[in-house]
């Protein structure tokens, strides 16, 4: 019961602010931050530097807004709700970014600065006295994120080529961006260049301990997962010394922290990659552990990581540098989630999901008959007879339960239900008695078509599948009688059944009784609890209600069957 | 292969464009849109109108965009990528009306228009003659969705108690409003107002047939399932006549379609529900299919579901009015999709999961004497007889997991398999023969433990859990022996490992074989095909990784019985 609750409690999420412009296209600035954060499970705010009118293609036009304008955006943020991390983008003017130091002193925020200069577009994004106005801005950063080109110009970083940095180059630039931004951690995205594996194995050797060597495939051997490149789909380059790599190098104090090593990909899609990475930073610093001590590694590495699936699994969008994939975190919901308004979703949607079937089931002729106590005694004794069957089987399934467990707590609540169904049974050796049918006739009656149809249905179902199948194949009985036991004695209320004299009163009682609807209750509420702690995808969930709807079936045919004397 | 190479394919997705102002706080306009188009699977660009210095206790402070430059964004988007939907919000002032509804009419495009006057926090957001301006929009407008002051407002419908209108004033006012701006759907929202059960049935009774009453329940049946009410986290007040919904009415040419009714949410996280539900409206026309007659109404009902979760499960935020939880359709992956630089993240995350598990087993001494041929041969004899043993129940677990399947392409796969699995035990027998112990004598070999343990181990997973779970206990025997074959290939290819004159010659060969590798890699495939079609929770791969490196430490534990001649 507390669990269940407990499900229902809607927890604060971790407030990320972005300061940016914004791309019309969707794929960069605030819209490229908003999505990230969505992606990440936290909550986005957004204050606007500037506006683009953008597309994939390249930056038609933008729109400054008033420098006051930012700060009163700003103000009404985080006088409202105190962000955990902030990310700062394009911030458009001098004047801007004048502002933001000033209003950023005041808060002792952790800030993300991504110093976007150009868009990937080409398109110069700051002009030179507000590049000159950002040294206001460093020190009060906390994680700088430059590319090589944009560290270069900061720095004045000085290099024969340019264009292809080597490993010791990068190195440098980044120690360089560090000490001169005064940023406390600068991590200089590798993007413009390639370095070899062998570059980085060498390096490797040479600072052995100095600082972390983090390969995004997990591992630098070149032939412990060799089994991989079989894969068929997409042959794999197989490793090898001379493999083109991405090396994104984190410095801190001057000092290098850690080499983040990963594949280099080839996509047009790289429209507001830099947005994204330093979003996926702020929000990978408000949502990972601070406890283990490679809190700052696994931020990184989740940020990084994130970043280059989403240009992996790009889809296409306009005719230039199309967008990443944000939302490649998310898979979508089968059901919603339980809320105070409908604490129930699974068990509604099975129910909702064909009405009529258990109407069928629930409000069968013969649960009408034996409510009024018109219904031949002929066709209860079948019933109650192939019910005593049903029951034996019904309780194995339990018992087969409790073998698939893998808790004492599942096995003591499958136990205890197969022994509850055990004593239920007694009431149906008393009708059984009280019809002058002793029980070695009893346990002899043959089993007949639709009580085997079932039972072994049943008891098939929880062999083939998990346990959740298994609860699936044994929920229907057991909510079902709950809604007929409810339904009987409302209809008892109104005058539509009758109890006085009634030969099916013990019968009516006991499945609106108390002990019954305990055990439908806690059934539910088992159900609710697992669906909602595992969340089933769309497949699962059709699996599951397929299950469903063949009970449903099966026990409105067992009424059928004693309505009509079906042997 | 071709499900494998699909499931690496990138479908392009629906493209939402939303235009309307900023939020800094986040919860509504455009920033709510985005969310809400993330939410839906959907691809959102923005065109901004004007921007809010803003937060949940109301707004600061308005900048408004020049309409040059909103037509300017509008342009960037529309003819980089044509929307399959665009919503219109807050459009600011008559020139941005103006200028937006002269664009609108060169394009044919599906328009959603929510007219934002007042933000939920009470400013006004739309002056005046900015209201008359909207009359040039309306008629290109598909889907218009006022609530009831702002259509009274928009009508100058004129009523007694315009605080509290009853069902068939709305009725009226929806049709009025529908006529009076020639917008072609109204969705007159009736939040505003609360409706009893009673009205609604009696509507139901007068007008029966004429439109459609969706109910947010599925039925309008007062007694079907009667069962949920037991459910105990939250007593559910019993449906009853005098009960009040929320009913908006939905209106085209005048004439009424349906009416939605559902629960009153009672929350004061409403910041951003307008703004919400007609990007829901948008994304839910751009997804829902349009071939089944009942398209209009699945698309309300689907769009106003998600908006009235997304209230009901909201979290925390800010001081006043708190935003909505847009997230709740999605649940998080717990591994990353297939890409082509990832294409078997499932198998991948095992193996990297705990490498030096992995790496004891594929590199376990056994395997390297075995390469260099100085393993002693009591060893050999010892591990091939007990691996005899392991590979019968091995057949049997994949025999169980033809039974445990659904389809006849899964019963092939499995017995297939199996088939395989008894050819391979050959050459178990040869290797004994050769050592001169017979089939009578090999069959009566008693079981050493590490094979009864970890044979019995996978018999049990596969009958203890569903089919994948199977898949799982047999997975790492396959991969690992595949790993192994192609590093001893390698290691004999470096001199580190031979088969000239090496007694286990034929064991290696057969594992780096063709027929065997191909088994792999179809192994491989099948896993990560089935985890891509169905991904699994954190808590479903958590179990999944749990069997694999069980399975592992068996496998080491296995070679370790030879090499040390365990009983």
């Amino acid at each position: 019961m507390a669990s269940s609750s407990k499900s229902l409690e809607t927890k604060k999420r971790p407030h990320i602010l972005t300061i940016a412009g914004s791309d019309s296209s969707g794929g960069a600035g605030i819209q490229a931050d908003l999505k990230t954060i969505e992606a990440f499970g936290c909550y986005g705010s957004s204050v606007l530097t500037g506006l683009t009118a953008q597309n994939t293609k390249g930056v038609q036009g933008v729109h400054e807004v008033p420098a006051e304008f930012v700060t009163q955006q700003f103000k009404s943020v985080v006088t409202d709700d105190y962000p955990k991390c902030i990310k700062l983008g394009m911030l458009t003017n001098s004047s801007i970014i004048r502002a933001l130091a000033l209003e950023l002193k005041q808060w002792d925020t952790i800030n993300v600065l991504d110093p976007v200069m150009i868009s990937t577009s080409g398109h110069a994004l700051l002009p030179e006295d507000a590049i000159e106005a950002m040294k206001e801005l460093y020190p009060l950063v906390d994680y700088f994120t430059p590319n090589i080109p944009e560290a270069i110009k900061l720095t004045g970083y000085s290099t024969t080529s340019q264009s292809k940095l080597n490993l010791e180059q990068m190195i440098e630039l980044a120690k360089l961006t560090n000490t001169k931004t005064g940023a406390f951690t600068v991590l200089l995205k590798g993007g413009h260049t390639s370095i070899s594996r062998r570059e980085v194995l060498d390096i490797k050797n040479r600072e052995k301990g100095d600082y972390d060597i983090v390969w995004e495939e997990g591992d630098d051997d070149l032939d412990t997962i060799e089994v991989l490149s079989l894969y068929s789909a997409y042959k794999q380059i197989p490793k090898s010394e001379e493999e083109q790599l991405v090396v994104d190098v984190l410095v801190n104090k001057g000092e290098v922290v850690a080499l983040f090593v990963g594949k280099k990909i080839d996509s047009k899609n790289t429209h507001g990659t830099g947005c994204t990475l330093s979003t996926a930073i702020a929000c990978a610093y408000a949502t990972e552990s601070r406890e283990v001590p490679d809190f700052n590694l696994r931020m990184f590495k989740k940020a990084i990581s994130y970043t280059k699936t989403a240009i992996a699994s790009s889809y296409p969008f306009g005719q230039g540098h199309g967008p990443l994939n944000h939302a490649h975190l998310s898979v979508k919901r089968a059901l919603p989630p339980p809320t105070k308004y409908n604490p129930h979703p699974f068990v509604s949607h099975l129910i909702q999901s064909n009405l009529p079937l258990w109407k069928s089931y629930v409000k069968h002729p013969f649960v009408v008959q034996l409510g009024k106590g018109t219904l031949p005694k002929e066709c209860f004794e079948h019933y109650i007879k192939q019910d005593y069957h049903y029951l034996k089987h019904y309780a194995r399934a339990h018992a087969l339960g409790a073998y698939k467990a893998n808790s004492f707590e599942d096995i003591k609540a499958f136990t205890d239900i197969a022994g509850h169904i055990a004593r239920e049974s007694e009431m149906h050796v008393n009708y059984c008695k009280s019809f002058g049918i002793d029980l070695p006739t009893l346990e002899s009656t043959p089993e007949s078509a639709p009580c085997a149809a079932y039972a072994r249905y049943v008891i098939d179902i929880g062999t083939q599948g998990d346990i959740l199948d298994l609860y699936m194949s044994v929920a229907s009985c057991l909510i079902g009688y709950g809604e007929v036991g409810l339904w009987l004695q409302k209809q008892v209320e109104v005058g539509e059944a009758t109890l006085e004299g009634n030969l099916y009163r013990k019968w009516m009682e006991d499945y609106s009784g108390k002990d019954f609807l305990g055990a439908v209750e806690r059934g539910i509420e088992n159900l609710e609890r697992r669906i909602a702690e595992d969340p089933p995808t769309e497949a699962r969930l059709a699996r599951l209600t397929a299950i469903w709807h063949e009970c449903v079936r099966l026990e409105s045919a067992f009424w059928d069957m004693g309505l009509n004397l079906i042997k």
